[in-house]
C-alpha cells in the first residue's frame, strides 16, 4: 500500500488509548481527527483536528466520519448506525460496525460464544429484575448489564438470595462465579489480507491482602498449556467475528483447570499497554497496522515486564500534580507514562508505569519501590 | 521535583528532531511551544502552541519565550542574544545561551578544544580567501565555514594548490585531512544537579564502493580501547563546557590510532535515532530529563541496531509520496519513523529506518532488504 500525508483516519474517542495510538502514528505521517466529548480530552493537543461531540449521537457520527478514508475507535460504546452509513458512504470502518454493536451489549457478546462453542462462563439471560428470583440454585452469580457497563460499573455480586433486592432491573446477564485460579489476557489482531497475530498471554496480578489489582504481568506466569488453551480460544474469537483491528481477549483460568473467555474490547486495551517497552511491537501499532492493512509486527516479547496503573490519589480532587517523579526516574527500565488528564480524581486512571525486570524478584522490588513513590494529587 | 500540566517548554525549530522529543515528552505531560519559521513544519500538527518566526530573529525569539518556564533548541542556528535575555527575565534555557553561541561557530569551537586539550584535527584560522594562499605546506586540508555551515554546507575539500581559488572568502577553519578508520559519534548528557551520562559509541558505516553513508550501526564495531577514548572525551567535553542538556561529540578514529574530535551538537541529533528502540532510554528522553533536571535515564543498548536515513529520492520533487512499505514492515525488528515533511526532494530527510539485529549478519541482511524496498517519491 502507498501512502500520502493526506490519508485521514478518525478515531471515536480521544482518553489514554487515542493518546497512546496517536505517539505512534505519528511514525506513520497520518492525519489523525478525533471525537470526544470533553473539550480537555488527553487527544486533543495531538490530533490534526479535533472536535467536541457525543460518540452515540448518530448525526454528530455521521458528520465527523464523512470525508475521512478510515474510522476506527478506542471506546466501544459509540453509534454504531451512523458508522453502517459512512461504511456504504465507502469510508472504511474498523472493527467493523456490526462487530462493534455486538460487543456492546454483554448479552450478544454471550451469544456469540454459545454459538461458536467457545468457552464462556455459564450464564443465564434475564431481561429485568424481576426474573432474578427464579435462580437462587445458580448463586454465587455475577449481575452485569447488558449494555453501558464498564469499568467495574454495571456489575455486582449477588451472594445470597437477600441480595437479589439490589438487582439491576435492565436486560442482563446471570453469570455462574468462577473460582478463579488466574486472569489473563491476549490480545490478537487481524488485517483485511487475513494475516492473524497473538500477544504473549499477560496475566493480572491481585495484592495478596487488599484484593485489588496489584499489577500487569507479560508474559503471563502459567503453565503451558494453559497459555496454549488461551491463545487459542483468543484466535477462535477474532477468527469467528471476522474482525479487522485488534481485540483484547479477557479470560479465567478457573481452578478446575479451564480457561473461559470473561470479556472482549475491540481495541488497545490496558492489558496491553507494557507491549510499548517491552515487546518488538506495540498493541498500538499494531492496531494502525491492523486497519491499514500493513503486514502485522512481532509481537514477541523482548523480556519480563509489569504495568502498573497511576491512579488518582484519595482524598485529592482537582489540577493534578505528580510528586515522587525523581525517585521513580532513578530506578533503570522504569517508564512513566502521564495521560495529561487536567482534572485527578481518586482512582482515576491518570497515567500508567512500565517496568522492566531481569527476574521476578528484580520486577517485583522494583514495583514496590514505585508504589511507594509517585502520586497522583491536586494542587 | 513536582510536575503539573501547565508546565511550558518552548523549542527552537520545529523539525524532526522536535518531533520525535514530544513523541516522547508527551508521557511527561508539558505543555509544548514551538517557534519555526516553516509554516508546515514536522512539530506543527504536536504543539501545544505553533508559532511562525525566524530564529535568527532577536524580536521573534525575545517574544516567542516570554512566559515560557524552560527553553530548548533541536537547531543550533538561533538568535542567542534573545536567549541571554531571557535568561535574565527567568526562563531557564538549555542548552545555556553562551555554548550555543560557542557552538555556533566552528572557530571559536577550535578555540574552545584547544584550551582545554581536548584532541581535535589540526586546524588553523582563516579571516579571508587571501589568507589560503599562505598553507600549501598544509595541504590536503579540509576549509570550513566559521557560521552558518551545516549538513554538508560551508564545507569542502582543498587537495592541490589549484582548489585555493574556490575558497570561502569568510572567516573559516581550515584543518588537516585526516586518513579516518572510522567516523564514531558518543552522545552525552548533563542534568543541573551534575549527573552525568554518555550512549555507548555510534559508528558510520560507509558504503565500500559509493563513498556514502550506508547507515549508523549501535554499538560502535571499535577496540575497546578507541571507545574508551572516545567516551573520556566526549565526557570531557561537556563537563568542559559545563553544558546542561544533551550533546552529540562526532569524532575521527584515525588510521594513526588517535581518537579525535570533529564537531559537536548541543541537541538530539542524527546519531541518536536507534536509541528510540535500541536502547533503554532514547535521547529525546534523555534530552527532556537533562534540561528538567530529573534523573537521567539507563543508556544501555537493548540490542544491536542500525539506523537508515530515509531521503527524497532522486528525480522527484513535491507531495510525498511513500512506496514499498509493506515489505518493509513485513520484516521483524524493523521501525519506520516519517518525518511528516509536505515536500519530497532530492536527498531530502524524509524519514528514518531503525532495525534491531541479533547479529551483524542479521543486521546487514536486513539492510540490504530495506535499502530495495520503501521510497519516497513524489505523487
Amino acid at each position: 500500500m502507498a501512502q500520502n500525508n493526506s490519508f485521514k483516519l478518525g478515531i471515536l474517542g480521544g482518553g489514554q488509548l487515542g493518546r497512546m495510538f496517536i505517539q505512534s502514528a505519528i511514525n506513520y505521517d497520518l492525519r489523525i481527527h478525533i471525537l470526544d466529548p470533553d473539550a480537555d480530552a488527553p487527544c486533543k493537543p495531538y490530533a490534526h483536528e479535533f472536535s467536541v461531540g457525543k460518540l452515540t449521537d448518530y448525526e454528530t457520527v455521521l458528520k465527523f466520519g464523512e470525508g475521512l478514508d478510515l474510522m476506527t475507535i478506542e471506546i466501544e460504546n459509540v453509534n454504531t448506525e451512523a458508522l453502517e452509513v459512512l461504511v456504504k458512504k465507502g469510508v472504511k470502518v474498523f472493527p467493523q460496525p456490526s462487530i462493534i454493536k455486538l460487543i456492546q451489549d454483554k448479552r450478544t457478546q454471550k451469544q456469540f460464544y454459545k454459538a461458536n462453542q467457545i468457552p464462556t462462563v455459564e450464564y443465564y439471560l434475564l431481561e429485568n429484575k424481576k426474573e432474578i428470583f427464579d435462580y437462587q440454585h445458580f448463586l454465587p452469580a455475577v449481575q452485569k448489564m447488558g449494555k453501558e457497563g464498564y469499568d467495574g460499573r454495571g456489575v455486582q455480586i449477588l451472594r445470597t438470595a437477600k441480595d437479589f433486592e439490589k438487582g439491576f432491573d435492565v436486560p442482563s446477564v446471570l453469570e455462574k462465579m468462577v473460582e478463579i485460579e488466574k486472569e489473563i489476557s491476549v490480545i490478537v489482531a487481524k488485517n483485511e489480507q487475513g494475516e492473524i497475530s497473538y500477544f504473549p498471554p499477560v496475566e493480572v496480578v491481585y495484592h495478596p491482602e487488599k484484593n485489588l489489582v496489584d499489577y500487569l504481568l507479560s508474559p503471563a506466569q502459567i503453565p503451558q498449556e494453559i497459555e496454549q488453551k488461551a491463545i487459542k480460544i483468543a484466535l477462535e474469537v477474532i477468527q469467528k467475528l471476522g474482525m479487522i483491528g485488534i481485540l483484547a481477549v479477557e479470560m479465567f483460568w478457573s481452578k478446575q483447570g479451564e480457561v473461559l473467555v470473561n470479556e472482549i474490547a475491540p481495541r488497545p486495551h490496558n492489558s496491553g499497554h507494557q507491549t510499548i517497552e517491552a515487546n518488538y511491537t506495540s498493541q498500538y501499532e499494531q492496531h494502525l497496522r491492523s486497519i491499514m492493512n500493513y503486514p502485522l509486527g512481532n509481537t514477541q516479547t523482548r523480556c519480563l515486564s509489569a504495568m502498573i496503573n497511576l491512579l488518582g490519589e484519595e482524598g485529592y480532587q482537582g489540577n493534578a500534580k505528580y510528586v515522587g517523579l525523581d525517585r521513580l526516574l532513578s530506578m533503570k527500565g522504569v517508564y512513566l507514562h502521564l495521560y495529561g488528564k487536567k482534572i485527578t480524581k481518586p482512582f482515576r486512571k491518570m497515567g500508567h508505569i512500565t517496568v522492566l525486570g531481569e527476574s521476578m524478584e528484580d520486577l517485583t522490588e522494583k514495583i514496590e519501590v514505585i508504589k511507594k513513590s509517585i502520586k497522583v494529587i491536586s494542587e
